[in-house]
C-alpha cells in the first residue's frame, strides 16, 4: 500500500485525482494539504472539503499557503478561465459543509504525518510547492523521512503553459519549487513533457459518469468548464494533468524518465522554468552542482494511463 | 545562387563549413566575417586568413569583434580542450600569411555588404552574435536590406552544451543574440536540438582525406583533436554543428522547423538560454510579445546532411 499525502489546489484535474488516490485500492490516501494555485487558499480548502464530503474521504483536510515563500512575490490573478470562478468549474456549491479542516497548517501536518510513518509516506503534490517548502524550513529532517515526492509541474524539453518558459505550479511559487527540488529527497517530477499527451475526451467522460453514477456524474459536471477550455487547444476534452502524477505512484512504468539535479528559475523571463542537468550528460561547473539527481518524466504510454485512470475512477482498479 | 557572409570563429567545426561554403556550387561566398568565440579574435582571424589561403578562397576577410556586445560581462575561457591552444586542433601554423584582412572592422563590411546588394544576403552565422549586433546597432536598416540570417546557436527542446540551460555561440553574448533574434529580419536558428544528430565518423572523415587530396587533408589533420573530444561523447567522430547552418542555407528541406518569437535570458541560472514562444500555442502577455517570429529547427535528416557535406567538401555539390 502507498501511504500518500496529497497536496492540492482543486482545481478541477486536481479534484479527478483526488478521487483517483480515493479509489485505486493500492493506496491509503492519509490526508489532504490544499495551497492557493487555482484559486485562493480560503476557495481551496472549501473545494477540496466538498469533494471529500461529496465523495466520502475520510483523509483530513488542512490548510495550507496562502501567499508564495518569498512573500513579496507579485499575487497572481488566479486562472479563472480555465477553473472557474469557484475552482470547480462554476458548479454549485453549498455555504455549509458537513466537515471542517483539521485545525494544524498543512506543513505542520506533513511534518506529522511524516514523522509518525518514517520512510513511508509518498507526497503527491499537483500544485504550487509553498507547502512542501514550508515543511522543509521547519523541519529539514523530514527530507530523510519522506519515500518520495511525486509532483505535477514543469515543463523540460518543451514550452511552458503560463510562460513560453514556465507551467503554472513553479510559476506560481519558483522559490519554493527550487528548494523542493534541491532537497534531499526522492522527487519525481511529471511536467508539461507527458500530461499534454493525456487528454480525456468528452465523450469518454461522459461515458465515465453514465457507468459510475452519482460521484462521477459530479466530477463530469465541474469538468465542463475546464473542458470548454482545453476543447480549443488540444481537441474535445480534458488534459489530466494531476491525475498524472497519482498514476505514477502506483504505475511507473507507464512513464520514461530521465535523472540529472534540477533547478528553477527565479527572475528574468526564464522565472519559473525548470532546468534539469542530465546525468547522463558531461558539464563543467555550474549551479547544478552539489544537488541531488532527481527524476523527470520524459515519455508516457498515455493510453494506458487514461485507462488506468478510467478503471480506478469506476472503482476497479 | 545564395549570395553568403560567414560569420566565424574557427574553431574547427567552423573550418569544416567554411569550405563547404567555399566549395557549394550554390553559393557565392562575400565575405567571412571574423569574431571572439572557440578563441581569441586574433587566433579566429588568424586561423579563416589561413583556411582562406589554403583553399583557395578569394572572399575577403574582416576582424570582428573581440569583446561580448555588452563589455562587462566576464571574460570566459577560450574552449582550448575542444578546439585546441590555437582554435585548429593544435596543427602548424605558418607565422606569415600571404594574405591580410580586410581594412574594416566585421559588422562595417557587413553592412557595406548587404546595403551593396540588397535582399540578396544570407548571413551564416556560427559563432557568438556580436558583430550582428554591432551592425544593427550601428545601421538599423539592414534589418530591412538582409535576405536571411541562419545560425547555428541555441538549444530550444534539450540542455545545452556550455551549461544545462545555453549553448556555446549563444552563452558567449546573451545580449548579442536576444538583439539578434529580437530585429525584423528572417531568423533560423539550427540549434543542438538538430545539430547534436550529425556525427561525421572518424572512418568517414578518413576516406574523404583520401579522396580529396591536400586540401582535405588539412581538414581531417584540424579536426583530430575535436574527434578526441567528441569521441567520448558521441562514439567515435565529431558533431558538424556549423555545417548545418550552412546545409540549411541551400537545403531547408532537409529540416523540420517550428516557428515562433525568441528570447534570450541575459541573467541567473538560464543565462543565455535561448526560449522559442511557439507561434501554434496561445499565451497571455509576455516579453515575446511584438517580436517577430524566426524559424528554429527541431528536426534533421541527419543521413543526408552528412551527405550533402561529403559529396560537397570533395566538390561533387
Amino acid at each position: 500500500m502507498e501511504k500518500v499525502i496529497f497536496d492540492t489546489d482543486p482545481g478541477v484535474d486536481d479534484a479527478m485525482a483526488l478521487l483517483f488516490l480515493a479509489r485505486h485500492s493500492g493506496i491509503e490516501l492519509h490526508g489532504i494539504t490544499t495551497v492557493f494555485g487555482n484559486a485562493s487558499v480560503e476557495t481551496t480548502t472549501r473545494n477540496a472539503l466538498y469533494l471529500a464530503q461529496r465523495w466520502g474521504i475520510d483523509a483530513p483536510v488542512a490548510r495550507g499557503a496562502e501567499l508564495p515563500f518569498v512573500e513579496d512575490r507579485a499575487q497572481r490573478h488566479w486562472p479563472t478561465y480555465i477553473h472557474g470562478d469557484n475552482g470547480l468549474g462554476n458548479i454549485d456549491i453549498p455555504e455549509t459543509l458537513s466537515r471542517d479542516a483539521d485545525p494544524r497548517p498543512a506543513y505542520r501536518f506533513i511534518i506529522d504525518e511524516v514523522k509518525a510513518h518514517p520512510g513511508e509516506i509518498t507526497i503527491v503534490a499537483v500544485a504550487p510547492l509553498t507547502n512542501l517548502a514550508l515543511a522543509l524550513q521547519e523541519a529539514p529532517e523530514i527530507a530523510g523521512l519522506v519515500k518520495r515526492v511525486v509532483l505535477m509541474g514543469g515543463a523540460f524539453s518543451m514550452h511552458g503553459n503560463v510562460t513560453p518558459a514556465a507551467e503554472a505550479n513553479i510559476h506560481a511559487d519558483p522559490e519554493a519549487a527550487d528548494r523542493v527540488f534541491t532537497a534531499s529527497w526522492p522527487v519525481v517530477a511529471i511536467g508539461l513533457d507527458v500530461t499534454m499527451q493525456t487528454v480525456m475526451t468528452r465523450v469518454e467522460m461522459a461515458e465515465i459518469a453514465r457507468e459510475g453514477g452519482e460521484g462521477l456524474q459530479l466530477l463530469s459536471d465541474l469538468s465542463q468548464f475546464y473542458m470548454d477550455f482545453y476543447g480549443e487547444r488540444v481537441g474535445d476534452g480534458m488534459v489530466v494533468h494531476d491525475s498524472c502524477a497519482c498514476v505514477y505512484a502506483v504505475a511507473p512504468e507507464l512513464f520514461d524518465v530521465e535523472t540529472g539535479s534540477v533547478r528553477v528559475v527565479i527572475e528574468g523571463i526564464a522565472d519559473g522554468q525548470t532546468i534539469m542537468k542530465p546525468d547522463r550528460f558531461r558539464f563543467g561547473p555550474s549551479p547544478w552542482d552539489g544537488y541531488p539527481s532527481q527524476t523527470v518524466a520524459t515519455g508516457i504510454r498515455a493510453d494506458e494511463v487514461l485507462a488506468l485512470i478510467r478503471k480506478t475512477l469506476l472503482g476497479q482498479a
